[in-house]
């Protein structure tokens, strides 16, 4: 049986990248609910990420999205994402939000908008060159409502020449990793829905192109670690965006709506060898529409943690003999006895053993920041989606 | 063998209700894209469906939201409405875009939130007074996002109560009408998710409560013509909302999707006595997010007719022989005849007859009004779903 | 905080009835396959199913199906039962497997074919004398394949005579439990496909007619204990089938696809009065195709047993203050302690206090029983679906 | 606007392979019903499949299933196939039905089991040898249950060696063909689920390895037709099984359950030149559970006929201009004008300028060839999936 100080060396492998957007505000497309305190520019966006940070050492690098984090000198937000203890991690493009990406960006019929959008992604390249970042992460939000609206093949050959003429523009260092969506914004079709698709574009892009994996973006009942699984065996799994769903894309905190499938999903990575990886990236994608934004995130990285505690206790010598035998259900109960392992006391101890507070949320909500920046960040536009 | 000559003399019982909404602009959470000419109050938005009608002469009413087409004077748009030839029809309330709302609104735990959702209510029935509208449409977007977050029971309790205050105000010859919705805004629970708890809400205010059935509000593979049946059988089928979608609330042009979805729903509208049958009202709500508007309303007037057409078409003596014996291949068979009819040129011809253009989409498009919005309507913002 | 010691005394309460069905072999339709030492004969079944009770403390019942467990003389069934220490429970009744309910038996179009599925369920009623069984629990596997083959309406009145006929005859202290089911066997419709069918029929019968909820019977995505707290809450939630699906109707071992959904829906028990209540019936539907049968069961009811715990020690009062307060996380948090809380060691120990083993699973493994069974049991038919 | 004369010759292209298992019986789970006449061998089976080629024209070869299909003489089955006027075509293997497979074949995790399911396949090879066939398709209906029961890895990487060895037993102008499916009959995780992890395979072992899509082997909500595009585009998509389903691999005929969707997959199958191409196969596969199987079958092929007719009368031309100025309504229109075109008169008159009958399905029911068999086929066990 594996006990958590056989495993705890290796949770300082952990490091989970946070997405600047989910210090901005979010919603639906009925409502976007503002909340006292939101961010309103970049900085202040960073400087939420590090408290995250700075209470669960879990978080050390902040993801960008350009156009919403675009600001002048991306040479002053490097700086200031060190002052405050973070690093500036991926970089992620939009081709959804301009007037002219109505009907496709990369995929577009006209080769004037695929240029503007490639572009767009030069453009990115220029920050990352700045930043230091390693990744350009596209999602590609095309596709079409109606059928017949669009020709599947044309847009797919389109889009490989496209992706070819970004990918020739990174550097060698430096990784393009192309997200797939099963639906939404489009609902008829999307140019990248699944694994697959991800994968045959990227392959034909050459070896520093990959596929990042987002855990909401599935059909129902799809067997999500069978992809990490696959993905990791086929060399491709660059990055995760994690987040949880009942239904559709519902970004919510990951963990909250399913934490067994976090745990499956946490065990193949490990046994995989996409843990204490750098070629894996780990990287939240959510949306507090509802909740508190800091403590959001707190608590999402938090539950990462935890699971990835209770994937490498899984006693995997015992699991395997199991499997080879054919022993279904002790196999099975090996691999429970590990989920219901309670890890939090463990954690918790070994989180003040590095000079971290054993309960990161209750240190953050005593800490009077979230006080502070409600009355402090009075004024402006506090930041969103928006174009 | 049914003809289209034995139904004809029906299909002039066909009347659908317009969603004032269509005719502004609608989107994603990710983007709203706009459109040149797009209404910018209520009374353009009533202007754009008058012209579906007058193609058409399918959609002599309009269905208003409130506040989105809250105006100074309803008498005034009610005779707006009469003098482009149309009249107004559903009030629909808004509870899901106040900031007081963001954790419900007739469920809510605070006494004073419900009570505002209530009184919301109540002004909705005072502009039912004053268009003459019969139905007070309720789509309650109320819910949770994380386990744990509400009082499931408690919630489902207070809706109870608030609705029975609601109730209590309408007139004796208004409906109380509640749309349920599988999810979304809320992803963990929906108070009415689905149409068993709309009928246990509505049976227990009384015979004026009636449930919606919204096409495209239902969890994957839900056989939906088994619950225009069901509620037909239980005399509570109020309204239709429809539209089409692939996979969540695409709120795409009805019949877009799976036409013969729509025709199955039809028939057993037609079936189960819902046709031409006052207490049944047949309404549209759909999202022209990328396609023309008044364009988009035309096309879905029609496909409802088409199908409507196809679905009287179906030779029931015979079917009903063929289900007698057993047979369910020629069972079958009969029913798919009736759908592979192709109805179009019949139509064209019943429309002239009438007096109505043979190609109503053609005959708008060379209206010149469109070129005319496009022109006229410059300045002002353009009517989307803000509240 | 709640404590386990708070809530051992409430687990005395629980018991949760077999299905002999479980004990025989079952399988896809492509293969079924055998096993060694599988029962052969309902005396075996219930020889079998006292072996999960006696290590649990857990399963006093088990349910019966007509014809597959019919036997000569149930009074002798009866005493065998209570011989190893378990009493008769349920009685299902089966009207698939009969040629001449291909196309229907309580919908069919064919008054004899209904007279003889009611007489049928006669004779159910009949062998509850008997037992002395309460539960007349009717799965009604009814649909069609084909759009045209049957008429949804017409099949739906049927069944409602029928059922009031069956109802008729059940004594005052008997009820009938009417289970509904998503899909399968029939594919285009199946006749009670909802809760919302169940709910609508039963409650047109009388107040000893019920809702049975199959925790596998429904649409991907469905919020399950929604429809726990809403059926408690009307009053007509008479019983359970736990197992566990990722997809279909797959029948896994209760609690093995998802742990946290199991949780919430014993929470929703608990929440709404459903827990202690005899009125409730907890029991097993699963198919046990790879696994060993015995200690599948076993396994099955240690899970709603280790969930039930869990499901005690949420901390009511904690939540109900975070709702009040509209502290989404708090209230999650609060509500994911006690799921996350490991009541393994607690519950052994409780165990031992009560003279039970500790690990029920060991020891029955260990008890000999299994070897015992695949030594005697050779030759006969193993016992089956098998009409 | 193209006509139906524009296409009527490519008609003549249309060929659609039977499957032998459709003429015995199937059902599911619960119950398998049989039927009079059913055969009860391989040439009973190819002499009804050869009243479906001789009435509609459409189906001259037959598939094969082995153990299934097997006989001592594998040239007298093809002699006789040529007697009856069909040929002999795709061998498909079974390892799914063999106790020793409960937990796996081709990925068992011993050596021994593995071997054995290799020299199955061989055996199919050589039966391939002596019909003359070219495709070895290859459905590997392996998987779990439970989380942790099998090495999703080790599994994965087992069966790329075990296809390895079978693919280089194939001949030159041989094929091995390998179905994805995304679940049953294992339920947790099945070892090839999806096209993305076909693709990978065949990918791997060379130019003859291809993809087969059977309709009904995907998660709700896929969009089928994309991947058809996405594998013709790959050069890898080797044949399709046909079928239709409402819910899950519900097996019903063709174009049943969504005639639309049949529409797109055929359009998209045009469009990417599968065509009256030989490299793409045509193929039923599908169940009769409790309709007739020749009309079932006459039913299948003239509903791929009349789609393809449609397919083939989209303007392409014209559509290629909508997409190309962003005209949504136009293009979905243009699209939606092919499938509403009602092809069956001119279909009718095309068949029997050819010396068929006009309306196949009542040929076939006056030809008493229904009446002879359940006459003359009494006694003997009528054809089902036993092993």
């Amino acid at each position: 049986m594996t006990r958590f100080t056989d495993v705890a060396g290796q949770l300082t492998e952990q490091a989970i990248e946070l997405p600047s957007w989910a210090f901005g505000n979010s919603g639906t497309r009925f409502k976007v609910f503002g909340s006292a305190g939101t961010a309103r520019d970049p900085f202040e966006k960073i400087a939420d990420a590090a408290q995250v940070h700075k209470y669960t050492g879990l978080a050390p690098t902040v993801a960008l999205h350009i156009p919403w984090d675009k600001v002048e000198n991306f040479e002053d937000l490097r700086k200031h994402a060190e002052d405050v203890g973070v690093a500036l991690g991926t970089i992620n493009s939009n081709t959804f939000q301009d007037d002219e990406y109505k009907l496709g960006a990369l995929t577009h019929t006209d080769a004037s908008v695929r240029q503007r959008a490639i572009d767009h992604h030069f453009e990115c390249i220029d920050v990352m060159n700045a930043t230091g970042s390693r990744d350009l992460k596209i999602w590609l939000a095309e596709g079409s409502n109606y059928p017949g609206q669009g020709d599947l093949r044309g847009r797919q050959d389109r889009l490989a020449e496209s992706l070819a003429t970004i990918y020739e523009r990174i550097g060698e260092n430096q990784r393009l990793v192309l997200e797939y969506k099963f639906f939404e914004p489009a609902f008829y079709h999307t140019d990248v829905p699944d694994w697959g698709t991800s994968y045959a574009q990227v392959s034909a892009l050459g070896p520093n192109a990959m596929v990042c994996l987002d855990t909401g973006h599935h059909a129902p009942g799809t067997n999500i670690e069978f992809i990490v699984m696959q993905l990791l065996r086929l060399g491709r799994l660059g990055s995760f965006d994690f987040n949880s769903r009942f239904y559709a894309d519902d970004d919510l905190i990951v963990g909250a709506a399913d934490p067994f499938q976090l745990f499956r999903i946490l065990f193949e990575v490990v046994r995989g060898g996409g843990y204490g990886n750098p070629d894996v990236a780990f990287m939240l994608d959510q949306c507090h529409n509802i909740e508190q934004k800091i403590p959001g995130q707190i608590r999402s990285v938090l539950n990462v943690q935890e699971m990835t505690a209770r994937a490498l206790l899984v006693d995997r010598e015992a699991l395997g003999q199991a499997q080879e035998q054919g022993d279904v259900l002790s196999a099975n109960q090996i691999f429970m006895d590990a989920f219901y392992t309670d890890v939090r006391a463990d954690l918790a101890a070994w989180r003040e053993s590095r000079g971290l507070p054993a309960d990161p949320m209750k240190a953050y909500l005593e800490s009077g920041y979230q006080n502070k920046i409600e009355t402090e960040r009075v004024g402006g536009t506090q930041a969103g989606w928006g174009a």
